[in-house]
């Protein structure tokens, strides 16, 4: 997928009235179901899972703030962000007094309409403009939120790709978020265009990756309750989310630090502008792939991180918060580190005791004394000097500072030679 | 006790002529026993300690340098720095000439006085400014030290705060500088004022605090000899001088670099303007604590260190040089180390699978959607995801860059509503 | 030697053709060998060498592009970079475009000469400034390249300086280039002029040190081939070149990063500007003594490092370009080395407890109360402090940021007081 088809997802699925449960999800899932092959999965409430329990569904069909006139001053089919999440239904009619304490606004902002949820409190509210706040009257009002919370589902679905081997990569993005376009829809227009190209190219991966598309915090430990034994095969993890803004690559870490999947982000994001992260215990679901007993090497990408930007949680980031070429970008980085994934390996030096003759095999040129050594003489001499049995390319790559890509073309030519073999 | 009144007690003990024995540490040590319970320790003349042995007490009531015309140029009732401490008796007429090898003063600071001292070699001498010595004519001048050495005591005291453990931490500050105020008044003020703290408030402490107030060197080499046994139970120690100079707080790391006393230090100095140096083995008595038989976690909290400052070892360290703020900010600085000591433990995550649903305990805001997240929960977030059995709160704090308190915070919290558990 | 001396036997090394085999490597041997006794080893074409095969000898006696009129315009006999090393022999007309693919210029620097080999590649050329190139008519030209590349042996020799033990320091420089002066035949001046002064002062050494005089990569290989056994006793190495520029000194660590040879050179060049490389698998024959089967500590040291100068491999690398005071700064760097390698023992604090009492014994000044304390001092507090079995005098330099003698005089005279015993 292009960036700007990319793009495209994002705007369709944008008008979508998401939430951690109920239709908006599913209506989500489907349209990403027409890219992808989705296992949809349907958890009913009451479900225990890990510490929690998996609440009643939420749907709405409308809500709105009618005045005396009759307008609809505050309209929940001009926005979804207008309701706070999981409200519980109202039919009144209030003051502007009464109605207060339901109202939320972002007076530092007061063109923007803020997003807000109340997931386990049962109350009602809606959020709107400081703006239209400032000119509403006295009232009365007449407020509606025509939704049901009821016992349903959770819903969440898996794509996944399958490798060689039974070890996992886990991409997760959080699909709970109403109207908002890089929080999270560029992610998950990212993750799957990326299931895509994987499934796309050169035939059958080493690694298994598993796109998860999930409501936060819930989906998460939900997919957690329900797949015990498969975290234990989750070798690298990512969760993505604002990927599409115009801001550079964010990677934070995963609690374990210095895990595979961190220094094969950090070496390819090396030659982008980026920020690297410590790990945090908050943030998206790596909060829950990182808790202390699964403690997964889960790290987290993203372009600007959350909250680090003006837009985030408002009705500022819509779709033309969000660029296609940086949901392109975003996807290149991913694609870039799934290659290290897949070429990391480790091989053994054959002829350890000095340098073997790399010009006789016709792996080094044969002119001497010019003081231009060429990239791939110098990955040829670092995969030598160090496939001690001890370091992988990744490892190497990093001291090397060289593109990994080099260190893999060097070590297949001395593999072709006899001079090295695959170890791991 | 406020930083006046520390002030207070740096300008009564001002006065008197300390040294490594004698009359002076008595008073010193008297007028701390009116704050402080002190066992008052008497060690004779020739007692061998360690490699070294107790010297002769050195008690002195008078010394001058009188002109012709009867004036004292040089009079100890001025200022007891000028006399070189440890003087063996002297009484003669001497030219200038004769009298200038016994002479000494700071041609760069010249209104000044140097403090001097010869424990170890049998000597005598006077200290005076440059300007007076540049006011000297060629005498002949009566020359007077009535001082004593001989058989006595070395003298020292304690103050124990007793605490739920036999664990000990150990303050320690040197008792033997006469008329200088910053280094050691205000270490003694502020260690009298800590021990009164820790009596007065919170109930009986976890652990057991010991104050030193001893000597340089032979003193603290003399309780060393005394208490080989206790020296094992001592999990922290201080060093504590130059405590009251307006300068910024200044850690000197023990031995072992990082010891919980270097990490309990430096977490609570990251808030404040502060300097950290390395171990090195010259300073004050943590060279003694920390020579490698014994290797104490003892490290040595001072403002601007030791030789740091003009006044250093000259009557220009004088009360007016310490202030009332800066004694109670060193005083404040080690009340809240000894929380951080007093509270860090270990405790075990028992929800260890994803994060435990805060918000059913009532122990996370339920509006979710906001970007701002309060200290108190991310606090309780990095208790729970390092919770695992490896990491102390102290360890957490570091990590999280967060203040201690709200961490221990967390922890009872955390701890009341069952999810964690205290393991050490 | 002075600075003086090492730049006059560069200046007689100068003309000498040399290559990896050869009459010329021979003379070069001769004339170190009027100043070192050497032991020369001759090796048979065809000998295989771990992975390599001992090459063909490469002679010549001259070589030319004559023109119409007879007139050398590519002349050997006026610099033997003219002709690309080890080419075959050639005698022949050929228009200018006949002769062109085996013409070598720098464009960029049309002054100068480059300098080019073909070792392995059976061809031949011949290097030129683009000046001349670009003076050149159509032709035809007289070709004559006047060689033999025939059986016969490759040369290399060693001095060795013997020790008291069999441990080894190795200190190897090529020997293999024609006419550049700064690489290297400054380090082949450096390495004799440290050889004749490890063998003319302060008796035998403690260390075994072997210089070896070899062309590069070849002769490295041969030398390993040969000395299997023996590199095992390698302790600490250096490769050695580009030692007369006037830039500042560079030190590559050794494969292994923190060898005592590389902490002992950084200690040592701490002091002087200077720059420090990790190790890489490019440069000198650090390649071949650290590749992963021998993995020897064996670092690199030069001024401006290889590539890095504009004269670097062309005829701009001539004796002007060296100067006495740079070869005798490098060579008094390589003298302080080897004194820390000679001096670096551990001791033992035999009084562990508390310091002992260093006045007593007369090493410590007996004025107290003075801010400024002696470097001496200082160093004995430091060897008594870290001298616990896990500190060698290296070590202890290293974390009192003190030079090495300071504390070697202070391990002297506290173990000839008693105070501590050497254990390594």
């Amino acid at each position: 997928m292009t960036g700007e088809e990319m793009h495209a997802l994002v705007e369709r699925l944008y008008p979508l009235c998401r939430s951690i449960t109920g239709d908006g999800v599913r209506a989500t899932l489907d349209i990403v179901g027409e890219h992808l092959e989705l296992a949809v999965h349907e958890v009913p409430t009451g479900t225990e899972v890990l510490d929690w329990t998996v609440p009643k569904e939420w749907n709405i069909r409308d809500a709105y703030i009618k005045d005396a006139s009759g307008a609809r001053v505050v309209d929940f089919r001009r926005s979804n962000l207008h309701v706070v999440g999981y409200s519980v239904p109202v039919d009144a009619v209030m003051t502007l007094e009464e109605l207060r304490p339901h109202l939320h606004t972002l007076p530092e902002q007061p063109e923007l309409v803020p997003y807000r949820t109340s997931y386990y409190a049962r109350t009602w509210g809606f959020c709107l403009s400081q703006r239209t706040l400032d000119g509403m009257g006295e009232g009365p009002y007449e407020v509606v939120i025509d939704s049901t919370l009821a016992d349903g589902h959770l819903t969440y679905a898996e794509h996944v790709v399958p490798g060689l081997s039974e070890e996992e990569v886990l991409i997760s993005c959080h699909v709970c978020h109403p109207s908002l376009a890089n929080d999270n829809l560029a992610g998950i227009a990212v993750a799957t265009a990326l299931a895509r190209r994987l499934t796309g190219r050169l035939g059958r991966p080493r690694l298994t990756y598993r796109f998860l598309f999930a409501p936060g915090t819930i989906g998460a430990i939900t997919w957690l309750a329900r797949n015990r034994e498969r975290a234990g095969r989750v070798r690298h993890g990512l969760t993505l989310a604002c990927a599409g803004d115009p801001g550079r690559l964010t990677y934070k870490r995963s609690r374990r630090d210095d895990a595979e999947i961190d220094r094969a982000v950090t070496h390819v994001l090396a030659d982008r502008p980026h920020d690297v992260l410590p790990f945090s215990p908050y943030g998206y679901d790596e909060r829950q792939f990182c808790s202390p007993g699964f403690n997964l090497p889960v790290g987290s990408l993203t372009r600007t991180p959350y909250a680090g930007y003006p837009e985030y949680h408002t009705s500022g980031d819509n779709p033309d918060f969000v660029t296609p070429a940086a949901l392109s970008d975003t996807l290149e980085t991913l694609w870039q580190v799934t290659r290290v994934l897949e070429g990391n390996r480790s091989y053994l030096n054959l002829s350890p005791y000095g340098e073997p003759q790399l010009g006789r095999r016709g792996l080094y040129g044969s002119l001497g004394g010019r003081s231009d050594t060429k990239q791939a003489q110098m990955a040829m001499l670092w995969v030598l000097n160090l496939s001690d049995g001890e370091h992988s390319l990744l490892d190497i790559a990093q001291r090397a500072h060289m593109p990994f890509a080099a260190l893999e073309d060097a070590a297949r030519a001395l593999s072709a030679a006899g001079l090295v073999k695959e170890i791991a």
